[in-house]
Protein backbone atom coordinates (compact mmCIF):
# COMPACT_ATOMS: atom_id res chain seq x y z
CA UNK A 1 0.00 0.00 0.00
CA UNK A 2 3.25 2.60 0.62
CA UNK A 3 5.15 3.71 -2.45
CA UNK A 4 7.83 1.70 -3.94
CA UNK A 5 10.65 1.89 -1.21
CA UNK A 6 14.00 4.33 -2.57
CA UNK A 7 17.01 5.47 -0.67
CA UNK A 8 15.28 8.43 0.03
CA UNK A 9 12.10 6.94 1.56
CA UNK A 10 11.90 9.34 5.27
CA UNK A 11 11.34 6.36 8.65
CA UNK A 12 9.21 6.80 11.25
CA UNK A 13 8.76 4.93 13.98
CA UNK A 14 7.03 4.04 17.39
CA UNK A 15 8.73 2.17 20.59
CA UNK A 16 5.79 0.66 22.96
CA UNK A 17 5.97 -2.06 24.95
CA UNK A 18 3.06 -3.41 23.08
CA UNK A 19 3.02 -2.15 19.85
CA UNK A 20 -0.22 -1.55 18.17
CA UNK A 21 -1.47 -1.38 14.61
CA UNK A 22 -3.56 2.51 14.61
CA UNK A 23 -0.65 4.72 14.37
CA UNK A 24 1.04 2.00 11.50
CA UNK A 25 -2.01 2.22 9.43
CA UNK A 26 -3.24 6.60 9.95
CA UNK A 27 0.56 7.30 9.36
CA UNK A 28 1.39 4.92 5.93
CA UNK A 29 -2.67 5.19 4.50
CA UNK A 30 -1.42 9.41 4.64
CA UNK A 31 1.81 9.30 3.33
CA UNK A 32 0.55 7.14 0.46
CA UNK A 33 -2.71 9.63 0.25
CA UNK A 34 -0.38 12.90 0.05
CA UNK A 35 1.87 10.45 -2.18
CA UNK A 36 5.17 11.17 0.72
CA UNK A 37 8.11 8.91 0.61
CA UNK A 38 8.12 7.94 4.02
CA UNK A 39 7.26 4.18 5.61
CA UNK A 40 5.76 3.88 9.68
CA UNK A 41 6.68 1.27 11.57
CA UNK A 42 6.07 0.09 15.18
CA UNK A 43 8.63 -1.44 17.57
CA UNK A 44 9.38 -2.60 20.96
CA UNK A 45 12.81 -2.41 22.93
CA UNK A 46 14.23 -3.89 25.80
CA UNK A 47 16.93 -1.29 25.95
CA UNK A 48 15.58 2.12 25.51
CA UNK A 49 18.88 4.60 25.46
CA UNK A 50 20.16 2.38 22.58
CA UNK A 51 16.69 2.75 20.77
CA UNK A 52 17.01 6.33 20.87
CA UNK A 53 20.53 6.29 19.79
CA UNK A 54 19.64 4.27 17.20
CA UNK A 55 17.26 6.56 16.15
CA UNK A 56 19.81 9.26 16.26
CA UNK A 57 22.65 6.85 14.33
CA UNK A 58 19.84 5.73 11.53
CA UNK A 59 18.42 9.11 10.92
CA UNK A 60 14.93 7.90 11.82
CA UNK A 61 12.82 11.16 11.38
CA UNK A 62 10.19 10.33 14.64
CA UNK A 63 9.52 8.04 16.98
CA UNK A 64 6.05 8.08 18.84
CA UNK A 65 7.05 6.69 22.53
CA UNK A 66 4.20 4.51 24.02
CA UNK A 67 4.11 3.29 27.77
CA UNK A 68 6.09 2.38 29.34
CA UNK A 69 8.58 4.49 27.80
CA UNK A 70 7.55 8.12 28.08
CA UNK A 71 9.06 9.36 31.44
CA UNK A 72 12.80 7.85 31.08
CA UNK A 73 12.90 9.07 27.48
CA UNK A 74 13.27 12.61 28.51
CA UNK A 75 16.95 12.40 29.62
CA UNK A 76 18.01 10.75 26.50
CA UNK A 77 16.69 13.92 23.93
CA UNK A 78 18.09 17.21 23.52
CA UNK A 79 15.41 19.65 23.68
CA UNK A 80 12.26 19.27 25.35
CA UNK A 81 9.08 20.92 23.49
CA UNK A 82 6.72 23.06 25.76
CA UNK A 83 4.22 20.79 25.47
CA UNK A 84 6.40 18.15 26.85
CA UNK A 85 7.92 20.30 29.92
CA UNK A 86 4.38 21.08 31.37
CA UNK A 87 3.58 17.64 31.81
CA UNK A 88 7.21 16.33 32.28
CA UNK A 89 6.15 13.41 30.07
CA UNK A 90 6.47 13.08 26.38
CA UNK A 91 5.04 10.88 23.29
CA UNK A 92 6.88 11.95 20.22
CA UNK A 93 10.38 12.63 19.15
CA UNK A 94 11.52 14.17 16.55
CA UNK A 95 15.06 14.14 15.13
CA UNK A 96 16.18 16.89 13.03
CA UNK A 97 19.53 16.04 11.41
CA UNK A 98 20.54 14.07 15.04
CA UNK A 99 19.30 17.03 17.34
CA UNK A 100 16.66 15.16 19.21
CA UNK A 101 13.45 17.27 20.42
CA UNK A 102 10.29 16.18 22.58
CA UNK A 103 7.17 16.69 22.37
CA UNK A 104 3.63 15.65 23.95
CA UNK A 105 1.06 15.17 21.13
CA UNK A 106 -1.46 14.01 23.91
CA UNK A 107 -1.54 17.25 25.47
CA UNK A 108 -1.31 19.31 22.41
CA UNK A 109 -4.67 16.69 21.35
CA UNK A 110 -6.91 17.55 24.40
CA UNK A 111 -6.09 21.53 24.52
CA UNK A 112 -7.01 21.80 20.90
CA UNK A 113 -10.07 18.96 21.57
CA UNK A 114 -11.47 21.17 24.45
CA UNK A 115 -10.92 24.27 22.20
CA UNK A 116 -12.60 22.54 18.63
CA UNK A 117 -16.14 21.44 21.34
CA UNK A 118 -15.98 25.44 22.60
CA UNK A 119 -15.89 23.76 25.81
CA UNK A 120 -16.24 26.39 28.44
CA UNK A 121 -13.01 26.90 30.92
CA UNK A 122 -15.78 27.71 33.73
CA UNK A 123 -16.90 24.01 33.73
CA UNK A 124 -16.10 22.36 36.82
CA UNK A 125 -15.42 18.78 36.20
CA UNK A 126 -14.13 15.39 37.52
CA UNK A 127 -11.29 13.70 35.87
CA UNK A 128 -10.34 9.81 36.81
CA UNK A 129 -6.90 8.48 36.75
CA UNK A 130 -3.57 9.80 37.70
CA UNK A 131 -1.11 8.05 35.34
CA UNK A 132 1.10 9.73 32.79
CA UNK A 133 -2.07 9.72 30.42
CA UNK A 134 -4.22 11.45 33.12
CA UNK A 135 -1.48 13.84 33.72
CA UNK A 136 -1.56 15.01 30.01
CA UNK A 137 -5.45 15.66 30.34
CA UNK A 138 -4.91 17.24 33.89
CA UNK A 139 -1.85 19.84 32.50
CA UNK A 140 -3.80 20.64 29.33
CA UNK A 141 -7.26 21.56 31.08
CA UNK A 142 -5.17 23.53 33.79
CA UNK A 143 -2.97 25.11 30.55
CA UNK A 144 -6.84 26.06 28.81
CA UNK A 145 -7.92 27.92 31.93
CA UNK A 146 -9.83 25.30 33.71
CA UNK A 147 -9.73 26.38 37.44
CA UNK A 148 -11.93 23.98 39.14
CA UNK A 149 -11.06 20.48 38.84
CA UNK A 150 -11.54 16.91 40.92
CA UNK A 151 -8.75 14.42 40.30
CA UNK A 152 -10.22 11.22 41.48
CA UNK A 153 -7.65 8.53 42.06
CA UNK A 154 -7.80 5.67 44.45
CA UNK A 155 -3.96 5.58 44.52
CA UNK A 156 -3.76 8.62 46.97
CA UNK A 157 -0.30 9.40 46.23
CA UNK A 158 -0.48 9.73 42.64
CA UNK A 159 -3.60 11.19 42.44
CA UNK A 160 -2.81 13.87 45.62
CA UNK A 161 0.55 14.66 43.36
CA UNK A 162 -1.08 15.19 40.20
CA UNK A 163 -3.39 17.64 41.59
CA UNK A 164 -0.91 19.06 43.66
CA UNK A 165 0.57 19.82 40.16
CA UNK A 166 -2.53 21.42 38.63
CA UNK A 167 -3.85 23.48 41.60
CA UNK A 168 -6.81 20.54 41.85
CA UNK A 169 -8.28 18.64 44.19
CA UNK A 170 -8.05 15.18 45.19
CA UNK A 171 -10.44 12.78 46.02
CA UNK A 172 -10.33 8.98 46.40
CA UNK A 173 -14.28 8.42 45.25
CA UNK A 174 -16.27 11.08 43.26
CA UNK A 175 -19.08 9.85 46.15
CA UNK A 176 -22.51 11.80 45.11
CA UNK A 177 -20.92 14.90 43.92
CA UNK A 178 -22.26 15.52 40.27
CA UNK A 179 -19.87 17.97 37.98
CA UNK A 180 -20.47 18.82 34.69
CA UNK A 181 -17.91 17.98 33.36
CA UNK A 182 -16.68 13.72 33.88
CA UNK A 183 -13.51 12.59 31.95
CA UNK A 184 -12.19 9.11 32.11
CA UNK A 185 -8.61 8.35 32.36
CA UNK A 186 -8.50 4.85 33.35
CA UNK A 187 -8.64 1.37 31.43
CA UNK A 188 -11.97 1.34 32.62
CA UNK A 189 -14.35 0.45 29.37
CA UNK A 190 -11.32 -0.69 27.60
CA UNK A 191 -11.57 -3.17 24.89
CA UNK A 192 -10.85 -6.48 26.13
CA UNK A 193 -9.52 -4.95 29.88
CA UNK A 194 -10.75 -6.53 33.03
CA UNK A 195 -13.58 -4.15 32.90
CA UNK A 196 -14.73 -3.12 29.76
CA UNK A 197 -18.25 -3.61 30.65
CA UNK A 198 -18.29 -1.28 33.39
CA UNK A 199 -18.63 2.04 33.89
CA UNK A 200 -15.76 5.06 35.32
CA UNK A 201 -18.86 7.11 36.55
CA UNK A 202 -22.37 6.18 38.58
CA UNK A 203 -25.28 6.13 36.78
CA UNK A 204 -26.48 9.65 38.58
CA UNK A 205 -23.34 11.36 37.66
CA UNK A 206 -23.70 10.49 33.90
CA UNK A 207 -27.24 12.04 34.29
CA UNK A 208 -26.22 15.02 36.14
CA UNK A 209 -23.13 15.54 33.74
CA UNK A 210 -23.23 18.47 30.62
CA UNK A 211 -20.17 17.08 29.07
CA UNK A 212 -18.49 13.17 29.12
CA UNK A 213 -14.71 12.72 27.53
CA UNK A 214 -13.48 9.50 27.45
CA UNK A 215 -9.91 8.87 26.70
CA UNK A 216 -10.16 5.05 25.99
CA UNK A 217 -10.37 4.69 22.20
CA UNK A 218 -11.39 1.30 21.36
CA UNK A 219 -13.85 0.45 21.47
CA UNK A 220 -15.21 4.26 20.50
CA UNK A 221 -18.66 3.62 22.00
CA UNK A 222 -17.51 2.78 25.25
CA UNK A 223 -20.16 1.67 27.70
CA UNK A 224 -19.39 5.59 29.15
CA UNK A 225 -19.44 6.79 25.84
CA UNK A 226 -22.68 4.59 25.05
CA UNK A 227 -24.42 6.12 28.22
CA UNK A 228 -23.93 9.64 27.86
CA UNK A 229 -25.18 9.30 23.80
CA UNK A 230 -28.17 7.91 25.05
CA UNK A 231 -28.48 10.66 27.20
CA UNK A 232 -27.82 13.22 24.83
CA UNK A 233 -24.81 14.95 26.33
CA UNK A 234 -21.89 16.43 24.81
CA UNK A 235 -19.29 13.71 23.81
CA UNK A 236 -15.73 13.71 23.62
CA UNK A 237 -14.53 10.61 22.71
CA UNK A 238 -10.92 8.75 22.88
CA UNK A 239 -10.38 8.55 19.25
CA UNK A 240 -10.61 12.31 19.05
CA UNK A 241 -7.83 12.26 21.05
CA UNK A 242 -5.76 9.22 19.51
CA UNK A 243 -6.92 10.75 16.23
CA UNK A 244 -5.52 14.06 16.53
CA UNK A 245 -2.87 13.29 18.58
CA UNK A 246 -1.56 10.93 16.07
CA UNK A 247 -2.03 13.87 13.14
CA UNK A 248 0.10 16.32 15.47
CA UNK A 249 2.75 13.77 14.95
CA UNK A 250 2.04 13.22 11.17
CA UNK A 251 2.62 17.39 11.00
CA UNK A 252 5.64 17.28 12.99
CA UNK A 253 7.30 14.68 10.90
CA UNK A 254 6.17 15.45 7.80
CA UNK A 255 5.88 19.39 7.51
CA UNK A 256 2.36 18.81 5.82
CA UNK A 257 -1.23 19.13 7.32
CA UNK A 258 -3.71 17.09 5.31
CA UNK A 259 -6.84 18.03 4.79
CA UNK A 260 -9.90 16.75 7.40
CA UNK A 261 -11.44 14.74 5.01
CA UNK A 262 -7.45 13.42 4.49
CA UNK A 263 -7.17 12.82 8.16
CA UNK A 264 -11.50 11.45 8.74
CA UNK A 265 -10.68 8.62 5.78
CA UNK A 266 -7.23 7.65 7.51
CA UNK A 267 -8.54 7.63 10.75
CA UNK A 268 -11.30 5.48 8.97
CA UNK A 269 -8.45 3.24 7.36
CA UNK A 270 -6.54 2.78 10.40
CA UNK A 271 -9.60 1.52 13.09
CA UNK A 272 -10.40 -1.23 10.43
CA UNK A 273 -6.70 -2.77 11.21
CA UNK B 1 4.21 -2.39 -3.26
CA UNK B 2 4.59 -3.93 -0.12
CA UNK B 3 2.05 -5.37 1.93
CA UNK B 4 0.27 -3.34 4.17
CA UNK B 5 2.39 -2.66 7.26
CA UNK B 6 1.36 -4.70 10.88
CA UNK B 7 3.28 -4.56 14.31
CA UNK B 8 4.73 -7.26 13.19
CA UNK B 9 6.28 -6.36 9.79
CA UNK B 10 9.77 -7.38 10.42
CA UNK B 11 12.14 -4.79 9.34
CA UNK B 12 15.62 -5.17 7.50
CA UNK B 13 17.82 -2.66 6.71
CA UNK B 14 21.26 -1.91 4.86
CA UNK B 15 24.15 0.77 6.06
CA UNK B 16 26.25 2.20 3.40
CA UNK B 17 27.61 5.67 2.54
CA UNK B 18 25.31 6.03 -0.17
CA UNK B 19 22.99 3.52 -0.53
CA UNK B 20 21.66 2.54 -3.19
CA UNK B 21 18.32 1.50 -4.87
CA UNK B 22 19.34 -2.12 -6.14
CA UNK B 23 18.79 -4.08 -2.58
CA UNK B 24 15.93 -2.07 -1.50
CA UNK B 25 14.07 -3.31 -4.93
CA UNK B 26 14.87 -6.63 -4.91
CA UNK B 27 14.22 -7.62 -1.00
CA UNK B 28 10.82 -5.92 -0.92
CA UNK B 29 9.65 -7.41 -4.45
CA UNK B 30 10.63 -10.80 -2.89
CA UNK B 31 8.83 -9.75 0.43
CA UNK B 32 5.72 -9.18 -1.95
CA UNK B 33 6.03 -11.69 -4.05
CA UNK B 34 6.17 -14.85 -1.44
CA UNK B 35 3.87 -13.22 0.76
CA UNK B 36 6.63 -12.30 3.44
CA UNK B 37 5.49 -9.44 6.14
CA UNK B 38 8.97 -7.68 6.02
CA UNK B 39 10.41 -4.74 5.27
CA UNK B 40 13.87 -3.38 3.86
CA UNK B 41 14.77 0.47 3.99
CA UNK B 42 18.41 1.52 3.05
CA UNK B 43 20.24 3.36 5.26
CA UNK B 44 23.18 5.57 6.04
CA UNK B 45 24.51 6.36 9.47
CA UNK B 46 27.50 8.56 10.75
CA UNK B 47 27.83 6.41 13.97
CA UNK B 48 28.25 2.93 13.61
CA UNK B 49 28.23 1.52 16.89
CA UNK B 50 25.28 3.25 17.76
CA UNK B 51 23.57 2.16 14.63
CA UNK B 52 23.96 -1.23 15.33
CA UNK B 53 23.15 -1.04 18.89
CA UNK B 54 20.16 0.44 17.37
CA UNK B 55 19.71 -2.74 15.39
CA UNK B 56 19.87 -4.71 18.69
CA UNK B 57 17.33 -2.52 20.87
CA UNK B 58 15.22 -1.98 17.87
CA UNK B 59 14.91 -5.53 17.15
CA UNK B 60 15.87 -4.85 13.43
CA UNK B 61 16.08 -8.15 11.90
CA UNK B 62 19.28 -8.25 9.08
CA UNK B 63 21.41 -5.65 7.98
CA UNK B 64 23.35 -5.37 5.11
CA UNK B 65 26.78 -3.48 5.89
CA UNK B 66 28.71 -1.62 2.39
CA UNK B 67 31.62 0.52 2.30
CA UNK B 68 32.66 2.05 4.45
CA UNK B 69 31.56 -0.11 7.46
CA UNK B 70 32.32 -3.60 6.55
CA UNK B 71 35.87 -3.76 8.81
CA UNK B 72 34.56 -1.84 11.67
CA UNK B 73 31.49 -3.51 11.92
CA UNK B 74 32.89 -6.81 12.98
CA UNK B 75 34.24 -5.73 16.45
CA UNK B 76 30.24 -4.55 17.33
CA UNK B 77 29.15 -7.98 16.73
CA UNK B 78 28.34 -11.49 18.93
CA UNK B 79 29.59 -14.09 16.31
CA UNK B 80 31.42 -13.83 13.36
CA UNK B 81 30.14 -16.84 10.33
CA UNK B 82 32.95 -18.68 8.49
CA UNK B 83 32.38 -16.84 5.48
CA UNK B 84 33.70 -13.50 6.97
CA UNK B 85 35.88 -15.02 9.76
CA UNK B 86 37.70 -16.27 6.25
CA UNK B 87 38.37 -12.47 4.89
CA UNK B 88 37.75 -10.52 8.05
CA UNK B 89 35.08 -7.76 6.82
CA UNK B 90 31.40 -9.10 6.87
CA UNK B 91 28.50 -7.34 4.57
CA UNK B 92 26.04 -8.56 6.36
CA UNK B 93 24.69 -8.96 10.11
CA UNK B 94 21.59 -11.20 11.34
CA UNK B 95 20.34 -10.29 14.47
CA UNK B 96 18.46 -13.44 16.52
CA UNK B 97 16.55 -11.52 19.25
CA UNK B 98 19.55 -9.66 20.31
CA UNK B 99 22.60 -11.84 19.57
CA UNK B 100 24.45 -10.60 16.33
CA UNK B 101 26.09 -12.95 13.79
CA UNK B 102 28.31 -11.28 10.75
CA UNK B 103 28.03 -13.13 7.52
CA UNK B 104 29.91 -12.34 3.80
CA UNK B 105 27.57 -13.11 1.50
CA UNK B 106 29.80 -11.47 -1.28
CA UNK B 107 32.24 -14.65 -0.66
CA UNK B 108 29.38 -17.21 -0.47
CA UNK B 109 28.00 -15.46 -3.95
CA UNK B 110 31.31 -16.08 -5.25
CA UNK B 111 32.21 -19.33 -4.23
CA UNK B 112 28.68 -20.27 -5.48
CA UNK B 113 29.35 -18.62 -8.88
CA UNK B 114 33.04 -20.28 -9.46
CA UNK B 115 31.02 -23.49 -8.92
CA UNK B 116 28.10 -22.56 -10.74
CA UNK B 117 29.94 -21.87 -13.54
CA UNK B 118 31.89 -24.73 -13.41
CA UNK B 119 35.34 -23.00 -13.70
CA UNK B 120 38.04 -25.49 -13.53
CA UNK B 121 40.04 -24.67 -10.29
CA UNK B 122 43.45 -25.14 -12.27
CA UNK B 123 42.35 -22.02 -14.03
CA UNK B 124 45.45 -19.47 -13.15
CA UNK B 125 43.84 -16.20 -12.82
CA UNK B 126 45.05 -12.62 -12.79
CA UNK B 127 43.11 -10.30 -10.54
CA UNK B 128 42.88 -7.20 -10.82
CA UNK B 129 42.12 -4.70 -7.49
CA UNK B 130 43.15 -5.03 -3.80
CA UNK B 131 39.92 -3.47 -1.80
CA UNK B 132 37.91 -5.20 0.63
CA UNK B 133 35.66 -6.85 -2.49
CA UNK B 134 39.30 -8.12 -3.83
CA UNK B 135 39.87 -9.88 -0.55
CA UNK B 136 36.25 -11.29 -0.58
CA UNK B 137 36.80 -12.38 -4.09
CA UNK B 138 40.94 -13.55 -3.77
CA UNK B 139 39.70 -15.52 -0.55
CA UNK B 140 37.02 -17.03 -2.14
CA UNK B 141 38.92 -18.43 -5.12
CA UNK B 142 41.71 -19.79 -2.62
CA UNK B 143 38.72 -21.40 -0.74
CA UNK B 144 37.90 -23.29 -3.74
CA UNK B 145 41.09 -24.53 -4.78
CA UNK B 146 42.14 -22.05 -7.22
CA UNK B 147 46.24 -22.08 -6.60
CA UNK B 148 47.82 -20.30 -9.13
CA UNK B 149 47.02 -16.38 -9.13
CA UNK B 150 48.16 -13.45 -9.44
CA UNK B 151 47.25 -10.08 -7.59
CA UNK B 152 47.31 -6.95 -9.77
CA UNK B 153 47.47 -3.73 -8.12
CA UNK B 154 49.17 -0.35 -8.17
CA UNK B 155 49.35 0.07 -4.25
CA UNK B 156 51.72 -2.51 -3.48
CA UNK B 157 51.14 -2.71 0.37
CA UNK B 158 48.03 -3.62 0.09
CA UNK B 159 48.21 -5.67 -3.27
CA UNK B 160 51.25 -7.86 -1.57
CA UNK B 161 49.51 -8.16 1.82
CA UNK B 162 46.47 -9.77 0.13
CA UNK B 163 48.85 -11.90 -2.44
CA UNK B 164 50.64 -13.24 1.14
CA UNK B 165 46.92 -13.71 3.01
CA UNK B 166 45.75 -15.96 0.09
CA UNK B 167 49.14 -17.50 -1.11
CA UNK B 168 48.87 -15.97 -4.34
CA UNK B 169 51.58 -13.51 -6.63
CA UNK B 170 51.41 -9.93 -6.32
CA UNK B 171 52.29 -7.73 -9.49
CA UNK B 172 51.93 -4.11 -10.06
CA UNK B 173 50.82 -4.64 -13.84
CA UNK B 174 50.12 -7.39 -15.56
CA UNK B 175 52.55 -6.90 -18.64
CA UNK B 176 52.21 -8.74 -21.29
CA UNK B 177 51.25 -11.97 -18.44
CA UNK B 178 47.94 -13.72 -20.57
CA UNK B 179 46.64 -15.93 -17.67
CA UNK B 180 43.20 -17.90 -18.65
CA UNK B 181 41.08 -15.97 -15.82
CA UNK B 182 40.80 -12.05 -15.82
CA UNK B 183 39.52 -11.10 -12.84
CA UNK B 184 38.25 -6.85 -12.14
CA UNK B 185 37.42 -5.77 -8.91
CA UNK B 186 38.36 -2.20 -9.65
CA UNK B 187 35.80 0.43 -10.18
CA UNK B 188 37.12 0.64 -13.88
CA UNK B 189 33.99 0.07 -16.45
CA UNK B 190 31.67 1.09 -13.64
CA UNK B 191 29.02 3.52 -14.98
CA UNK B 192 29.49 7.21 -13.58
CA UNK B 193 32.81 6.31 -12.48
CA UNK B 194 35.95 8.38 -13.64
CA UNK B 195 36.96 4.91 -15.39
CA UNK B 196 33.57 4.24 -17.02
CA UNK B 197 35.63 3.63 -20.42
CA UNK B 198 38.05 2.14 -19.71
CA UNK B 199 39.07 -2.04 -19.99
CA UNK B 200 40.51 -3.05 -17.06
CA UNK B 201 42.93 -5.40 -18.96
CA UNK B 202 44.57 -5.43 -22.09
CA UNK B 203 43.08 -5.83 -25.37
CA UNK B 204 45.97 -9.49 -25.66
CA UNK B 205 45.29 -10.55 -22.24
CA UNK B 206 41.55 -10.53 -23.30
CA UNK B 207 41.74 -12.21 -26.61
CA UNK B 208 44.23 -14.70 -24.94
CA UNK B 209 41.67 -15.04 -22.02
CA UNK B 210 39.27 -17.62 -21.55
CA UNK B 211 37.58 -16.46 -18.84
CA UNK B 212 36.32 -13.17 -18.10
CA UNK B 213 34.97 -12.31 -14.78
CA UNK B 214 34.09 -8.04 -13.85
CA UNK B 215 32.72 -7.54 -10.15
CA UNK B 216 31.53 -4.00 -11.45
CA UNK B 217 27.57 -4.88 -11.75
CA UNK B 218 26.55 -1.40 -13.39
CA UNK B 219 26.58 -1.87 -16.29
CA UNK B 220 25.59 -5.28 -16.53
CA UNK B 221 27.51 -5.08 -19.37
CA UNK B 222 30.69 -3.22 -18.75
CA UNK B 223 33.50 -2.65 -21.26
CA UNK B 224 35.29 -5.69 -19.92
CA UNK B 225 32.24 -7.55 -20.44
CA UNK B 226 31.55 -6.77 -23.85
CA UNK B 227 34.88 -7.21 -25.29
CA UNK B 228 35.09 -10.64 -23.94
CA UNK B 229 31.26 -11.36 -25.03
CA UNK B 230 32.26 -10.17 -28.69
CA UNK B 231 35.09 -12.40 -28.44
CA UNK B 232 32.86 -15.33 -27.09
CA UNK B 233 34.61 -15.48 -23.83
CA UNK B 234 32.84 -16.89 -20.90
CA UNK B 235 32.03 -14.77 -18.91
CA UNK B 236 30.74 -14.10 -15.28
CA UNK B 237 29.14 -10.73 -14.35
CA UNK B 238 28.89 -8.18 -11.02
CA UNK B 239 25.23 -8.55 -11.51
CA UNK B 240 25.32 -12.50 -10.84
CA UNK B 241 27.14 -11.31 -7.61
CA UNK B 242 25.37 -8.82 -6.54
CA UNK B 243 22.25 -11.17 -7.12
CA UNK B 244 23.41 -13.77 -5.67
CA UNK B 245 25.02 -12.25 -2.09
CA UNK B 246 21.31 -10.33 -2.11
CA UNK B 247 19.33 -13.61 -2.32
CA UNK B 248 22.08 -15.12 0.50
CA UNK B 249 21.07 -12.51 2.62
CA UNK B 250 16.91 -12.61 1.99
CA UNK B 251 17.67 -16.18 2.89
CA UNK B 252 19.59 -15.41 6.05
CA UNK B 253 16.77 -13.05 7.46
CA UNK B 254 14.02 -14.79 6.12
CA UNK B 255 14.60 -18.39 6.31
CA UNK B 256 12.92 -19.02 2.56
CA UNK B 257 14.66 -19.73 -0.19
CA UNK B 258 12.48 -18.26 -3.61
CA UNK B 259 12.60 -20.33 -6.78
CA UNK B 260 15.34 -18.99 -9.31
CA UNK B 261 12.27 -17.98 -11.38
CA UNK B 262 11.32 -15.54 -8.41
CA UNK B 263 14.85 -14.32 -7.71
CA UNK B 264 15.68 -13.69 -11.42
CA UNK B 265 11.90 -11.42 -11.77
CA UNK B 266 13.50 -9.28 -8.53
CA UNK B 267 16.52 -8.44 -10.23
CA UNK B 268 14.91 -7.98 -13.14
CA UNK B 269 13.20 -5.38 -11.35
CA UNK B 270 15.36 -4.52 -8.52
CA UNK B 271 17.76 -3.38 -12.12
CA UNK B 272 15.09 -1.36 -12.89
CA UNK B 273 15.26 1.11 -9.84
Amino acid sequence: MTLTPSPATVLCISLAARPGSFGIRFHNHLYEQLGLDYYYKAMTTQDLPAAIAGLRALGIRGCGVSMPFKEACMALVDAIDPSAAAIDSINTVVNDAGRLTAYNTDYLAVRQLLERHEVDPGTAFALRGSGGMAKAVACALRDSGFSEGLIVARNEQAGQQLADTCGYGWVRDLDDRCPPMLINVTPIGMAGGADAERLAFTDNAIAAAQWVFDVVAMPERTPLIARALALDKSVITGLEVIALQALEQFVLYTGVRPTQAQVDAAVKFARNG
